[in-house]
């Protein structure tokens, strides 16, 4: 991954607004250059974080940082409005929504498969989730370049901005009593789906037009979260063919 | 993951049967003992390796070897015949069969995803294939031990078998002309799936009954292959409930 270092590289980055994953901080530091630099990550929607010096000596590469090191994204995010209209042409949109998905070689699946289903792009959240790294990029085996991904401060909202565009959003819960199957997903929908341990938050549960499982057997009751996407994806592209046909 | 060092550890280990998923001898030791291992182990199917006394050093943590280690399988491998013969409960048998997959990450999510299908058991060749590390089995999230996994010699002879059993062989093929929604999987069926790279080998792609394709979109025309092993399999038991309804 690319790396920034030093005051000056990382504030001109941010003023150009490069694409960025985080900027790291050495603990400790401060004065009127790193607060100007935490202001504009801030306006940027950059996360900050502070870390011992060694930390960002490993991260430089060197020890010549002046204690700010800042991680280059793979790509730029997206924003959720990009995303909607995009979809406006095709009449039937198709968004995976992640809530809080943190493993990078997952968040590189879903995208790939994201991007051979159709789908018109993937919402994260900026926090506690993965960022546009270089691993996600190959995990997402080169699709990362070609599909919108927003990272957005509040999921909840997006899902409720999604629903003014008109979507019907899904969520996948192993709880849920109906099938993904009994869905129609002829409307535009969005697919939300919960971190790799804990499933959906609560909020993100409540938004949800539906709530729909997969129906599994034996002792291990849930699906990776990119096999998860990929088998509720390919029955909404299932759907619509058939519908097509009719 | 267990190892075990030492002609007399490793060949008790092979005498009693063990579950081995590999022994590595160091290059240029030559003698009869040594060469009995080799033997014993071809007989009980476990692949040989022989490797820079260096790197046995390191895989035994120590160089009290005597040039022979012996690395433990995380599950003992079953056979293609009590697959079957499980299977034969249900009428409708579904097993797994993968040409090929080396990333031990995706075996897992595939046993993983395969477990919670409910397939019988999953199939692998024993040679240029990932095998049933402990990494294989965290990534399965413990369904490793609850699934059977045949290592077989020759993949072809046991596609010849499951058809001798009644089943048929459902290759996915992203070339394929037929979308794998287009099948009837309400016989007994094998699903064959290729390696990351190449996809099926040809010998495999002729022994199978059909050939079907995911229908993609977009510059990346491939699905991790544990995300389009669940994308099928979810087909299969769409099918089988909605006939079970009908």
């Amino acid at each position: 991954m690319d790396r920034l270092t030093g005051i000056h590289a990382v504030r001109e980055a941010l003023e150009a607004a490069r694409p960025l994953d985080r900027i790291v901080i050495a603990k400790g530091r401060q004065d009127t250059r790193t607060e100007e630099i935490v202001q504009l990550a801030r306006k940027q929607g950059v996360p900050v974080r502070f870390e011992d010096r060694g930390q960002l000596d490993r991260l430089a590469n060197s020890k010549d940082h002046q204690g700010v090191v800042a991680l280059a994204a793979a790509r730029g995010a997206s924003s959720l409005e990009e995303i909607i209209g995009s979809a406006k042409a095709s009449q039937r949109g198709l968004i995976v929504l992640l809530d809080g998905v943190e493993d990078p070689h997952n968040l590189g699946a879903i995208i790939r498969t994201a991007l051979a289903a159709g789908a018109h792009g993937v919402v994260i959240p900026e926090r506690r989730a993965a960022g546009l790294t270089d691993t996600v990029a190959r995990a997402s085996a080169g699709a990362l370049s070609h599909l919108p991904v927003a990272k957005v401060t509040n999921l909840v909202r997006s899902m409720e901005e999604l629903k003014e565009a008109g979507y019907w959003l899904i969520g996948l819960d192993e709880q849920a009593e109906q099938s993904y199957t009994q869905v129609d997903y002829n409307s535009p929908v969005g697919i939300v789906l919960g971190g790799e341990g804990q499933g959906l938050h609560e909020l993100t549960r409540r938004r949800c037009d539906f709530l729909v499982s997969l129906p599994t057997t034996g002792p291990v009751k849930s699906l990776n979260v990119s096999v998860a996407t990929g088998v509720v994806l390919f029955e909404v592209l299932r759907q619509r063919a058939a519908k097509a046909k009719a």
